[in-house]
């Protein structure tokens, strides 16, 4: 299934004892459905903030709805910041996670006056930035990179921070700035810390340079920036399209 | 004062038992500022749902506070769905109701797959539109009508329901239709009644001829259609600019 959820409005995807959480209200749903436990496996969490216009999620059911009457089954009965988009049948090995291939990541920016109205999907930042300078430092970045400097991980938990990052995208829409991300994966924080530290070169803090050395570093505290997560979006997520029946 | 908010958010503008309205937490902290009642005075009220960009309200205050530090002083006293824009000083016999001359107002429809990130400032319909029969429609109602028939106001109580449409526009972006409705002044609900008449005649139900019927049966009863109200937005209140001092 692909999912559009407002981050803000729960306390990030996974489930936990305090709630509510995205996988705890669609779980909560499928168990009223089914009329026992369900398990769904996301593409990956996303943080609490963190929106999505098109998470993705597997798990198995016995039940037989017509693939296109699921949205409106769950739809019915999840809370107004949870939106089932879409459904597909997929093989039994199918697995939202070991099978993603790409995800696209969006960060937004308001660099002109505060707008109330996108106060839950863009950082207010509501200064300038010079945006030609952001991308000279995000392209240092892309590439295939030990990104120990740029995420919260510990080593000790995720031991390999190698990571691709195939394209970052900047683009500037009326007054804001928005990145574009595409990766094979993104470790905790990565891509706030990342956006803050383009931030900082947007702004005239740090030089495009010092990304570089930041990136050499592979050190858990050489990267001290850290984007707010209401600025963050999952847009999609790409699979190879043979896994899906 | 201009102040944006969220109407989903509040129980309309006007202070009531019942809360949170706008009014009443604007009250609440012009209250706190001035340790005394404050009674602040709108360009026009806003149902519960309505949004706006730029509503205006006007009131006394003995403090002396530069201009620019206003919004800063209220906004850091506001909830979150609502926001000091701008503060100017008015002469003594200005009145934001009475001295507004034109209204901008926006009605926001998605035509296109549900947005969940747009919901609560655009009316989801997800259907198409004749946009080019909409136009038609609306050029009927511009210009000094009896708008008896497209509003809910009772004749007992506004005896004068003539009020003049300046101009509609309606924009296609991407795939949202955007009304624009400028006008003298609007009766309750008659946007959102205007609104949802031109939807009908956009999918089709009516055509466009059948509205200069509904105008002039003048009738409280003819005209059915209300839309929601969460699609509405009052984006300007136009002002005399030498009443600014």
């Amino acid at each position: 299934m692909t999912v559009a959820y407002e981050g803000t409005l729960f306390l990030g995807w996974q489930i936990q004892v305090k709630s509510p959480t995205v996988q705890g209200e669609i779980e909560r749903v499928l168990a009223t459905m089914h009329h026992r436990k369900v398990n769904i496996v996301s593409a990956g969490r996303t943080d609490r903030g963190v929106s999505a216009m098109g998470q993705v999620f597997h798990f198995d059911s016995e039940l037989n709805i017509p693939l296109d009457r699921w949205p409106l089954a769950l739809n019915a009965l999840l809370p107004d910041g949870i939106r089932i988009l879409e459904t597909e049948r997929v093989s039994d090995d199918f697995h939202a996670r070991y099978d993603a291939r790409m995800k696209h990541y969006l960060y937004r920016i308001e660099t002109g006056d505060y707008d109330l109205f996108s106060r839950n999907t863009t950082l207010q930042l509501n200064r300038p930035l010079n945006v030609a300078a952001m991308r000279q430092g995000a392209s240092i970045l892309v590439g295939t990179h030990d990104f120990t400097s740029f995420n919260s991980s510990p080593l000790s938990v995720v031991p390999n921070q190698i990571r691709t990052l195939f394209k970052v995208e900047i683009e500037e829409v009326d007054s804001k700035v928005l990145i574009h991300y595409y990766g094979d994966g993104f470790l905790r924080h990565m891509l706030r810390m990342i956006t803050q530290t383009l931030i900082e070169v947007g702004a005239g803090r740090i030089s495009s340079d010092e990304i570089y050395e930041l990136l050499e570093a592979k050190h858990k505290e050489a990267v001290i920036y850290n984007a707010p997560p209401q600025g963050l979006m999952l847009v999609k997520v790409y699979y190879d399209k043979e896994r899906i029946t």
